[in-house]
């Protein structure tokens, strides 16, 4: 299945993709949040599907939301690509490197990006995100991928000033509002045959700056379940984000380059569709 | 007032402390949580409570939880203490240090404390929290106090091993389940003459490792606020701990102290009162 929610902000409803098309399925679950996932929604909803409901059609202009509601916490792994571990010149991890970004940040996959009062360094980074399907504490690696419920296509965008000029940990940089567009759909685990090689693109008015594939994962989904549910409890409906490959704005030579108003920022992934954002001040 | 939460783990009711006797008031409200303090919640229930409704006493054996649900964030100051930068040898900040606690470690007062699978450096740090009581988004200092629902006492668990030998962030040694004990209760701004003048104290059996004050907070209330609030959006009820005073189990001289199975962990503050967890060993 791929699941969306569509509607206005804080009002989305859960719906399905189904061949391009997509359909209300508020009659049959009430929202795609911790409680859908954690009551096995995900198996009721594709029983109900197979007896063929007349579902309303949702218009193609109806605006997306995250494909999951604001879940428990939003975790992100940082520097998890093979090759963007060479071109920012540091070392490949020994183990996961994890951050928090606040769930505030989750937003639609073409809502716009707001530039951050006070920002001259946001910066944008694809990601393959994955989210739990069940409550996951000390989970052995093969037993894993029991907990994931689907993958989302995600843009992590960071304001490194504020990441990494402003002392101590990168939390003031990850998690200003709009900076989390998930979607457009979740694509339950059925829907990707091989997750370990996803093709991934971004580009910036139209010019490619990321370009990479998930097969360049240090750490993988399994072990990054096992790995998280070590230090805390997973629940259902939580996002992890699997980090970015190169190509940030941070690492472009010989000087970076980050977003200003009016940029249009497109990315996809193989399976999991793409998204859209325009960078807009911010306006109170 | 003083608002409690008490019941099973999970099944908490929202209850009231008056002259130190418990009353459940959960015929008047649902919970004490994002919506209640969205909805204005806190003015409704001072209102209802001077009518002098008759409310079930609640027994005094009965389990409290957090007095506050599971909020969306929780957020920590580092090295808020002028004291404790001079224990470590660190200098003051010069921007308030933050990062975020996984909202799974939230629990009561008096419940255990679950030493994680292969920990060896679990540690204690008594620190005061303050409760968002509205949303909260550019807010200028001097209105910051209107965005304050309370006050509660919290013990921000760490495990140092995981904090920081691990590599990266501070995140997996600071969000273990039960690592965040909070109140016995929230006291309402009210409650407290002085947030910026309270006592506090924490002891391992018996032996007092920590005693200071809130006076000898770095960055105070109104100014994290403000900060917090350039960086993210806070919604009501979320947590918002302003960092440990000198005297954590990592900065015991000649050789650090850390807790296992058995100790018994005592703390209070002034106005906000006192919590007591027994150390356990993680049993699946």
């Amino acid at each position: 299945m791929k699941l969306i929610r569509f509607g206005a902000i804080g009002k989305e409803k859960p719906g399905v993709l189904i061949d391009e098309k997509r359909y209300d399925v508020s009659s049959i679950v009430k929202d795609f949040d911790e409680a859908f996932f954690e009551e096995n929604g995900l198996e009721k909803l594709q029983k109900a599907l197979e007896s063929n409901p007349v579902l309303p059609e949702v218009s193609a202009d109806v605006r997306l939301g995250s494909p999951v509601a604001r879940p428990s916490k939003i975790i992100c792994i940082g520097l998890n690509y093979v090759d963007h571990c060479v071109e920012t010149g540091a070392p490949i991890p020994a183990e996961p490197i994890i951050f928090f970004k606040s769930t505030t940040a989750l937003c639609g996959p073409n809502d716009d990006l707001i530039i951050p009062k006070n920002s001259e360094k946001t910066d944008w980074e694809i990601e393959l995100v994955f989210v739990v399907g069940k409550k996951a504490s000390y989970v052995e690696e093969d037993d894993a991928m029991d907990y994931v419920a689907g993958y989302c296509l995600h843009n992590d965008y960071s304001e490194r000033a504020f990441q990494l000029e402003r002392g101590g940990q990168w939390a003031k940089g990850k998690g200003c509002d709009t900076f989390a567009p998930l979607g457009p759909f979740l694509a339950t685990k059925d829907e990707i045959a091989d997750v370990d090689n996803l093709s991934m693109w971004l580009t910036v008015n139209g010019k490619k700056y990321q370009d990479s594939n998930t097969s360049n994962l240090v750490f993988k989904i399994p072990f990054l379940v096992h790995y998280l549910s070590q230090y805390m409890t997973l629940l259902p409906g939580d996002i992890i984000s699997t980090g970015t490959p190169p190509g940030v704005g941070l690492g472009i030579k010989p000087e970076p380059v980050y977003l200003k108003e009016g940029d249009v920022i497109e990315l996809g992934m193989e399976g999991l569709g793409s998204s859209k954002q325009l960078a807009v001040g911010y306006k109170k």
